[in-house]
């Protein structure tokens, strides 16, 4: 069981030396997800020592260039690297038509099936799910239609006590449904309890992420009691009039989302380049909500050990 | 006078953490030129110190990623900044088309013209000139429509010779039809020889980028005589038949188009990842060219001091 969070970029929209625009790399027991795909993220999986291909699933915010710029590259360096395992891109439905042009116009034949779904922007959605992973996404509110991700874990099985398995009759043709918390009939007839022989399950966890939006309260029943939301935070509040005329929010109007939202953690992220550092940002987040840490690119949240 | 060229990007298809993809930064006489944008060219350009606002063409070779998937996000960068001079980007006439879309989508409302120029694909034809340099655009051979180009600056003026000039009767207001190669008639109607009082002009400098392309003679008149020419070297002899198949060039190849179209410097560029450094690429086209040296990320090469 993994499940990490690795923030390619931090920045808001424009990049540099410190922060790269937005893109996020999850590592979620094996399937491996990437949110939004500013110019160079790229360069910075490789950067980080990141599995470029292992990545299934490429979830697109919205079409402001700082968060799809680094789309028609890193598929075309996926291709030029011999992929051919198909890979799906969710996201605004105009995004197709201009990765597609973007990538054919150099009549490189492509060596995999890039599946481009169309996101809605009216109600959550679950847009994918496995026997061990849900991702949804759900509207925010920003100056173009913008969608939030929920990854999460869906939940897990019993966990086998061993010792008291030992001498009990149950043979390892039973173990699968103690695993599913079902109880066992033995031949002679006698019903075993399943939570004689099992632990509960370990918990399952979840990640939330929000990025570019203002304060938006409809949002709050999408990632209400999440582990751990990344909201963006793109001022701090001397700038709050600038944060409600271009749709971005506060380092405090996050916290207060997560505070409302009873989320376990949160990271701030998508800084402007006006601030120097993020000790305002972080300051003014923790009047509201304790347990906030600001992004740097680079930083690895690990969801199993909060 | 001066005339710079900054090697932005050294690397072929696969950016590295060394080598990004194609970009250079040229500063002729004030005029600043970039040469193809790769992903990342904005990055680069920060980190070499050098004034991204300051383009004003853009010259792009031909329409594959890793020569131009830059451009959205350097636009939109110049555009966050609050850029309000034109700019004009030559490319293939299918790339305003992809650009606009890209910008467009975002709704950000664009506070400078971008104003694209088609390329043609089948003779040399100037693209710009003003009184101090000429842009050209000249086809190269690749597996889709390629150009190459060069920088050339216009003939300089005669350069006043004070000493010759005290005393002479000539005045402030001949200089400049001195400066032009024109005799004098003064007053009196004596005739002055503007040889006279004059040295000749210094020497006018020029630039030419042929990258990617295989090894073309065609080509040879256009870049006859430059004072610099960075030619794509993609491979070593040991990969020629690869070189053959991708219409790239080897290293020797690059030495012999240079040789013959007696070029006073050349720059290889446009280096496989498979290769871990130069030497090889640098030992065969000296076997061929004596005066090359091999790109890297950073190189400024000045003209006036060759």
């Amino acid at each position: 069981m993994s499940f990490n969070v690795t923030i390619l970029g931090s920045g808001a929209a424009l990049p540099t030396a410190k922060r790269a625009t937005t893109a996020q790399y999850i590592e979620c027991n094996n399937r491996y997800i990437l949110i939004d795909c500013g110019e160079g993220t790229q360069n910075q999986i490789r950067k980080f020592g990141l599995k470029l291909q292992k990545i299934s699933h490429i979830l697109i915010s919205h079409l402001h260039g700082d968060h799809f710029f680094g789309l028609p590259g890193l598929l075309s360096t996926m291709n030029l690297l011999g992929r051919n395992q198909g890979i799906t891109v969710y996201g605004h439905p105009e995004l197709e038509t201009l990765i597609r042009g973007m990538l054919e116009v150099g009549k490189n034949k492509m060596t995999f099936n890039v599946d481009f779904v169309p996101l809605q922007y009216k109600d959550e959605q679950v847009i994918f799910e496995d026997k061990i992973i849900t991702i949804s996404s759900f509207p925010l509110k920003h100056r173009i239609e913008t969608c939030g991700f929920k990854i999460q874990e869906k939940p897990k099985e019993f966990q086998l006590d061993s010792e008291a398995i030992k001498n009990s009759g149950l043979l390892i043709q039973h173990y699968p449904l103690l695993k599913k918390g079902e109880n066992i009939q033995l031949e002679n007839g006698e019903i075993r309890n399943f939570e004689d022989y099992t632990f509960p399950p370990k918990a399952s966890h979840s990640y939330a992420f929000c990025s570019d939006t203002k304060p938006y309260q409809p949002l709050i029943p999408s990632i209400t009691n999440v582990d751990v939301l990344y909201h963006e935070a793109t001022f701090t509040e001397a700038d709050v009039e600038r944060a409600k005329t271009t749709f971005h929010s506060t380092a405090k109007q996050a916290a207060s989302i997560a505070k409302t939202a009873k989320v376990k953690k949160l990271i701030l992220g998508h800084f402007s380049t006006r601030y120097e550092n993020t000790e305002v940002h972080l300051s003014e987040a923790k009047t509201i909500f304790e347990n906030t840490i600001c992004a740097e690119d680079g930083l690895i949240v690990n969801l199993e050990k909060l």
